[in-house]
């Protein structure tokens, strides 16, 4: 069966960089399932690829490939990296975009992509998700082993970004905003348990209770609750909580529990 | 071989949130062929993702299973549902999405998606999209049988949202605009026969011929004309008839017929 | 194994139109594998779609079909258009968006579509992409001749775009700012030869210099370079040259080679 690669980028999708990768991928591993993850992260945010990624790619079928390329750094010296995490394949610029996927999998194996045949002929100095990234996607894709693109890395050498971490203990905890989707929900870096959370959050001034879904609270309403990747979220039923708080990435939130019964 | 899933949402394309639905997909059914309808969605706008799902997909190869998940109730009481129209498959919350496909459609049969196998163990309460309508596409597309995902409901039973219908005579009708597509075309509801239309259209207090294609007007100057979907259309040649007359969604548009010979 | 079909269009992404136009290709080439170029080109901007179309086919394998459709003239005489160039095979309007592709490729070979049975059914005035286009496209990629389609035409018969041409000497050379991408790169028709560009370029009245790659320069600042399709282009690194500069298609933009050794 064939395998699935999936695509992240800042390309956007009004030119033709998508498809020339694309384009690279089916005529090296024919056949290939090909999944965008999304081309619209803002030009370079190396931090919004992480969280993205990591958001979306363990939904995929054990031995997907994702070729993640948000890379300001093409061109210099910075190393091409393929990754296994979990039983997931990553293939991405070594800037940090790999940080969330990478968070707590100390079994991850890293290898640098330096073999000479995984490039096209004339390598660009501007376009490595077209003329090296792609051709050891398409590789790794066609089920050749992961040693095979270059010599093995030690996991602490790899590049991270960085990650606010929140104090969290048994009355509840103060974390940030860590991302804003399009729906205007504010993602916060505060981890929600097993059990549904309870309590009550605040940000810009606002207490905000917490619930179990959105339609708890009537339209228009400020509402907190567990979000879709287990973290905090606070948002506005049928409306933008970033837009209506002027809230956004690097904002506080605080998460008070109630009394223990 | 393998079977179509469509996807259809307001999720939007900058977040991981369609990646997810698509992993999910792939994990249950190997080999599909994913294709998006759209995921631009105004969040919430029910009424324009029934337009755009019946536009679209009535032209997919029978058997083709259709995703649509614009769920402003995520986490209430709306039922989940999974219908089978002519010979397309659709799943969704049953919350008025269906509405245009089902029109005049009395052979249609619908059931509530309510097995529990159809879930991902952990059900998030903000993201069925992801946790209960994909595992219960990826189910159809690989060949279950609809009945299996749940009790059949009456189709008199299901979600409708509301239509405006135009009034017709012999000598023409009163309609309004119900869709305003991307070129700026207003959509109107005044379904158009066999023949190509005669005679004029009258909106904004501005009289606009009938032609058979935009190219039968010079560059900026109006026309009606019959849409690709069997309906009456003003659209400005080469530019954006929406804007111009600034009309949309509710807006009125007459249509005078010639005196028949 | 099953051929390749890309889309190119100006169709937007928001409406129901390009899905329409993926349910005829896999209703009648079931199994075709599906690739977007763009469909964001801007309404009727034919010359962008032939620069974008060059830009990423080539990199597909042999025998993809290329479904090109911006189609300002939909519904008038503009004949449509199956070619083959190089190993590629292109269906689109006859109305330039093909130039870029057919530069310098005198063994092209183009047929006029016109067989009835290429169409469907009810033939709409409005979207020959869906009724037309995609047809044709899913006839060539089921594995039909090219020939199948309609009469050969003469390749001088074909519409070209307008495409200016550069004027370039042994000191350097004057060319123009042709596309803009998403990251403000102002791409250029000068070419480069096989060996890295060196000199410095001048627009809008500032001397830009020519390096290797967007991180030869600091952030911030402008840097000429070879772009990934091998023309001169203008950057910012980590930003917009188009933006700082106020610069956009047609300006002009100069090339001073350092005195040969």
């Amino acid at each position: 069966m064939s395998r699935v690669v999936t695509l992240l980028s800042d390309f956007g999708t009004r030119d033709g960089y998508v498809a020339a990768v694309k384009g690279v991928l089916l005529a090296r591993c024919p056949g290939a399932t090909l999944v965008d993850v999304t081309h619209e992260i803002s030009p370079g945010d190396v931090a919004a690829a992480a969280f993205v990624l990591a958001q979306a790619t363990p939904y995929f079928p054990p031995g997907s490939v994702h070729l993640a390329v948000v890379d300001p750094g093409v061109g210099s010296e910075r190393r091409a990296i393929a990754c296994r995490v979990a039983e997931q394949l990553y293939v991405a610029p070594d800037n940090g975009i790999l940080t969330r996927v990478l968070e707590g999998q100390a079994s991850a194996r890293a290898h640098q992509i330096d073999h000479p045949a995984l490039r096209l002929p004339s390598l660009s100095q501007v376009f490595h998700g077209r003329d090296l990234f792609a051709p050891a996607a398409a590789h790794l894709a066609s089920g050749a082993p992961l040693a095979g693109v270059g010599p093995k890395l030690a996991n602490e050498s790899l590049a991270r970004t960085a990650w606010p971490e929140p104090t969290l203990g048994p009355d509840g905890g103060e974390g940030q905003v860590v991302y804003v989707d399009r729906f205007g929900n504010l993602v916060t870096n505060l981890p929600v348990g097993p059990e549904p959370p309870r309590g009550v959050t605040s940000v810009a001034g606002r207490d905000v209770p917490i619930h179990r879904s959105y339609s708890d609270v009537a339209p228009g309403s400020l509402v907190a609750l567990c979000g879709s990747s287990g973290l905090l979220e606070v948002a506005r039923n049928r409306g933008s909580a970033a837009e209506s708080l002027g809230v956004g990435p690097g904002d506080v939130v605080t998460w008070r529990r109630p009394p223990r019964e």
